[in-house]
């Protein structure tokens, strides 16, 4: 998950510097600022893109209630795509530029993990978006107050879970043996998210910086890291067990 | 366009009746109410079907920025959507079953008019959602007043029309064989429309009733019809001309 060459990229300076504590100034701390660039793109092309395969799952929806329901969801990815789309406008940056190194490895996750039906669909937007909910929440920590409450609203509960819950709750119930499909694509979601992440941890330096801190910076050490890692995977078990599913 | 039905439907009052001028009567007038369910049924149908067809047009988007433009356009759609849901369950009606009888002409419409490419695509979301929206707008004359307002606010000017005028125009002058292709794809959609309409109007007594009015009823008469043609075709043939294409 930690690049090997992140301790090449001089120049970066975090914002839990202690001789910055709190916001980061302004001005200076380039590298830092590239990093939030490179953060605020690789959540908007994943909030467009969420946008889209939500479009999908909306061409799959067995009746137009619940078409409408994940059409629902789909608009609601976009709108946070717009929030972020003009914080990086406003930060000076070219959104499409900021966008298009996460274009490759998000358009590959999707791929790897085209849902075969409606309720592989409900599962993948459910577990998905929340183990990006839950990574994205953990790097907010570690980020200026603007950008960190930007990240924050983006991941805020949008109550669309319910839906999904009882959507795949009830079709366990009707037949059991879904419950085992569903269950081994859950598992294979969360595989194919960390393989994506790390290669997207491995190309871009800087973002993956913002968690690692550097050389005399501190940032995340090598044992929070793995605290992290296990509040992501509970987190993971906890959502599979209400959609009633094994992890 | 007219069915030769529509003299059967008793029971139909028009909101155009001399004895309630202006708004009609809140109680009574059942069949003035079926007609009304049955105009925000298909309404709400066309608008979450226009979302789904732009979800298609922004997968074809030759980029991002391009592709967030499509994207709001569909989440705009999506939200006139749910004005007309949420006036359905305020009239005491299923959205679901007020959809249904329009579900297949309008799915008809869409598979025989399914853009090749994107600037197809582009073509098709402004040529048809304004035929669509010219059409309503007629109708809305003939509404009690609420029904009109909704009707007028869904189909108010959303101003991506430039935005769509502008790829068309660009894409005829880097290749002028571009626009013949598109004035015939221009026309079809033209002629698919009409098809589909009175399709609907056929099946759908009521519904076109809110038009024609009946019996002992002032509504459209013929003069005013063919008058409310004129204008619609005149409309379609200023937009081709705003985009370059003969029509």
């Amino acid at each position: 998950m930690l690049p090997a060459s992140w301790a090449r990229s001089a120049g970066y300076s975090s914002p839990m510097d202690t001789s910055s504590a709190g916001s980061p100034p302004e001005s200076v701390d380039l590298g830092y600022q590239e990093a939030v660039i490179d953060l605020l793109g690789v959540l908007a092309y994943g909030e467009l893109s969420a946008f889209e395969r939500l479009c999908d799952d909306a061409a799959m929806a067995p009746n137009l209630s619940d078409k409408a329901q994940i059409a629902e969801m789909a608009c609601a990815e976009f709108g946070h795509f717009q929030l972020l789309r003009d914080r990086l406008i406003k930060l000076g940056a070219d959104p499409e530029a900021a966008m298009q190194p996460f274009v490759a490895p998000l358009d590959a996750f999707h791929a790897s993990t085209a849902p075969a039906d409606w309720l592989e669909g409900l599962v993948k937007a459910y577990v998905g978006d929340n183990i990006a909910a839950d990574f994205y929440r953990e790097i907010a920590n570690h980020l200026d107050k603007d950008t960190g409450q930007l990240v924050l609203s983006v991941f805020e509960d949008t109550g669309h879970s319910d839906f999904v819950v009882e959507k795949v709750r009830a079709a366990i119930a009707a037949d059991p043996r879904v419950g085992g499909r569903l269950a081994l694509w859950g598992r294979r979601l969360m595989g194919e998210a960390l393989s994506q992440a790390q290669r997207v941890a491995a190309e871009r330096d800087q973002l993956a910086g913002l968690l690692a801190g550097g050389p005399g910076r501190p940032g995340v050490d090598l044992v929070e890291l793995s605290r992290m890692f296990t509040r992501l995977t509970e987190g993971h078990a906890k959502r599979m067990a209400a959609l009633g599913l094994a992890s």
